[in-house]
């Protein structure tokens, strides 16, 4: 069964943009050594990313070209009228039932890109299997936090953890008991 | 110079508290190894609590004895009617001031106990010193969080990291620039 994983930023406290959506924070912070904190090889382990609509538009103005075009990508959106282009399939459906049925396909893993609505709607449907948290050592105090609308308590287990010489800290984790 | 430290847990998401500002998914925690996470190595460290008001309403709440009996503890309120107990001294003058100069005393470090408000005033004014936080491997999708009501971009220096077989895992931060 396909797995469905989280890789994204935080800061510190918890925030995955600050309080007006921008990642200047996250983007700006000093990286001498150049790593792309284990991005690559991540990217390898995925054919598929899940994408909310606000964070689809992001995308697009934070990159010249899509940044994923060797991956079949979805975009959630409750706008009927818009049109799949070369690179996005648009989805209307429930994500949670659109991503249940995905995960029954044989292939690669499933990237969920975000925000924060879109994970916290397949966190609830206990759909997320894997999360790699980059932990920035940056307090913002307030923002968007990882999982939008969402009350819940899940244990995940911590599989594994890297520190990088900036203090930013990688956190691999699984979900404990995944029965889906 | 007092140094000014948070020692706190938060979920793998950034809270401190669930929405409704309860913290059995944290008391609640597996602890088989029985550890107190470094619980009283700390308390060794200072003599002095911050407190705000809501938070030791909880407290007295969670606990039957004042548990800081042998600290000096001051309680942050707005409310002048409070009368000073055995164990806490009501504050009624801004944090962040009263904080300063406290920090220019004599004396061991200050815990800055929490909740989320004063914490958010403090890191404000630029006088929060060290963080020890403790992630716990669960996540609550909303809640309390770490510092309330604060908009700010703070770089931190992770000093040193610990991982405990239940997953918890225990981060030393200290401030960048710190020039109170």
């Amino acid at each position: 069964m396909k797995k469905v994983k989280v890789y994204i930023a935080t800061s510190l406290d918890g925030w995955i943009a600050d309080k007006e959506g921008k990642i200047e924070w996250l983007t700006g912070f000093p990286n001498p050594e150049g790593t792309d904190y284990g991005y690559s090889e991540f990217l390898a382990t995925i054919d598929t990313t899940l994408i909310g609509n606000s964070t689809y538009k992001d995308i697009l103005i934070l990159s010249e070209e899509f940044p994923y075009p060797d991956k079949t990508n979805y975009v959630f959106t409750r706008n009927p009228s818009l049109q799949d282009t070369k690179y996005v399939q648009f989805v209307h459906t429930p994500a949670a039932e659109f991503v249940r049925e995905l995960k029954q396909g044989a292939g690669a893993d499933i990237w969920l890109v975000g925000g924060g609505l879109l994970n916290g709607s397949l966190l609830e449907a206990g759909l997320i299997d894997e999360m790699i948290i980059h932990v920035m050592p940056v307090i913002l105090g307030d923002g968007i936090p990882l999982f939008g609308g969402v009350n819940v308590n899940i244990a995940f287990e911590l599989l594994r953890h890297k520190v990088y010489s900036s203090g930013v800290l990688e956190l691999h984790y699984k979900k404990i008991g995944q029965q889906v």
